[in-house]
């Protein structure tokens, strides 16, 4: 088979032929039939801080993948050969992670273990359910797994970027009142697009909105603390976003409005079950734009130099 | 009757006489026995900053007390006279509180609503039934209500001051695993007299017991951060003391540990049932130092000093 080998920081990324993954026990193969490029991926073949997440040299990259099952290892009950599935990426437990620790989806064929695939439902693209086991699945943990948002839930979206925008159309599938804020005129305007009830310049103005749940998709320590100014007494605010890797919070407002922060960390496989249900609706539209398989490399330079709006996702023909 | 008027800001407490309060619809007037001196009342003694909580003028202070109903008003029926209870001061919804906003309980008499009233069990003094509405809710609430510590969790306690010796003794009628932490040599001592399993010099020490639930009652900003490096993944860190009012936190940390970072104020009737109910085990045992009612204005003088080892509580003769 076909696929796109990682060799280290600053080397370029190399189309090679590999020797077929098979089966084993508790693991499935799966024929490739849309790969999404995420930032993380640049990022690793940019900075060496990403080495240590590549503990085993050299390995085909890709995190975000969906596909057709064409063989199942011993001890697999939930799948057959011919299902359509996608993948949660990581193991949550051990952290071992499809295109980090072992060979991922920017390939014609991958293997993964079965416990972390979903049935993609009838109606949703290949390219959609891809899509969905990174960006998806990262806001629907955010939302409601995390921040336990539900119907009627108010709740308020920062940053109307890739996460947000999935964020957005799911909590409005699930009845929840929408309020969002961004720094750029642009992604509020779709904000308001998408369906959002109010939109708002700053953080700050979102307080009048009394939102029950805030996520920060941004990240930048002051939309953290902002956002614990913005919310409603024992509200909810959940952080996502590593714009910055520290905030500078209000310890008085958090312990007199008895406020809860939560981190929110990638997704798990009840997660991908979420956003499938949501796109299964049929009214979910994230921006979503593809490439063919062969231009990878292409397309992570693309995502490198900004010239992508909506997510970029690899498909085989 | 007697009662000690606070007028203002840098005035004395003044011991004046004032007609008895009556009962009204939902509110019962209490014969006080026991009144605790807290430090509040020593910083409103001497910080125009907490005037805006006494919005009505001069009034009785004292917001830690109980005693005996010798009155119910109309439409009370979960009391009659001669009950024995204790009140929480503050009626969470309104934020209106005895001592601050109406006369509170440094006096002979003090009338409350009914709903914010406990009775006290049997075996259980006046001057812990009123110790128990202050430190003892306010530590109650953050382990139980907020932190959700239950029979086997493993505790961490940072500071073992007023709240911290309360927190220690009820987690451990509770079946907690309890470890502490605290700067000071002597209450570290204390911790291990009364139970600790383990007692540590740092909080970043505290990290080898991978605590479930850390309950900060310092609030020193540091010691909210270090309690966020020491917590295991997924564990809750409460906040609770106001030593500084505000931390840089680690949202890198939070996010990939996926932390929850919960605030916790006061306590509710249900944390005074609550306390008392530890009590009514037989195996609380906090530092109580009894004052009579008379030297209430001294025994605040003492605690401006430092001169206090333990919870002071007034007592009527």
């Amino acid at each position: 088979m076909k696929g796109w080998l990682f060799s280290g920081t600053n080397k370029p990324l190399e189309l090679i032929e590999k020797e077929d993954p098979k089966a084993i026990p508790g693991q499935i193969v799966i024929e490739v039939k849309a790969a999404g490029l995420c930032h993380s991926d640049v990022a690793a073949l940019q900075d060496p801080g990403w080495m240590p997440l590549f503990p085993n040299g050299p390995v085909i990259m890709g995190h975000e993948f969906a596909g057709v099952v064409i063989e199942v290892g011993e001890g697999v009950e939930d799948f057959k050969v011919g299902d359509r599935v996608g993948a949660n990426p990581m193991d949550r437990e051990t952290k071992i992670t499809a295109g980090y620790t072992y060979d991922g989806g920017y390939a014609e064929k991958v293997r993964v273990p079965a416990k972390q695939c979903v049935k993609i439902p009838e109606g949703v693209s290949f390219i959609e359910g891809a899509a969905s086991t990174d960006a998806g699945i990262t806001a629907y943990r955010a939302l409601f797994s995390i921040g336990q948002a539900k119907e009627g839930t108010k709740l308020g979206i920062i940053g109307i970027g890739g996460l947000g925008q999935f964020a957005l159309q799911m909590a409005l599938i699930k009845g929840c009142e929408v309020y969002a804020t961004d720094v750029s005129p642009e992604a509020r305007q779709l904000a308001e697009e998408l369906g959002a009830k109010k939109v708002y310049d700053t953080i700050l103005d979102m307080k009048e909105a009394e939102c029950d749940v805030i996520v920060d998709f941004a990240g930048f320590g002051q939309t953290t603390s902002d956002a614990l100014e913005a919310i409603k007494p024992q509200g909810t605010v959940v952080i996502v976003g590593m714009g910055k890797l520290e905030s500078t919070i209000n310890t008085y407002l958090m312990i007199t409005k008895e406020i809860k922060l939560l981190g929110s960390n990638g997704g798990s496989v009840e997660d991908l079950q979420g956003v499938y249900d949501c796109f299964a609706t049929g009214k979910m539209n994230p921006t979503l734009v593809t490439i063919p398989f062969e231009e990878i490399d292409k397309g992570l330079e693309k995502l490198k130099n900004h010239e992508v709006k909506g997510r970029l996702v690899a498909v085989f023909e």
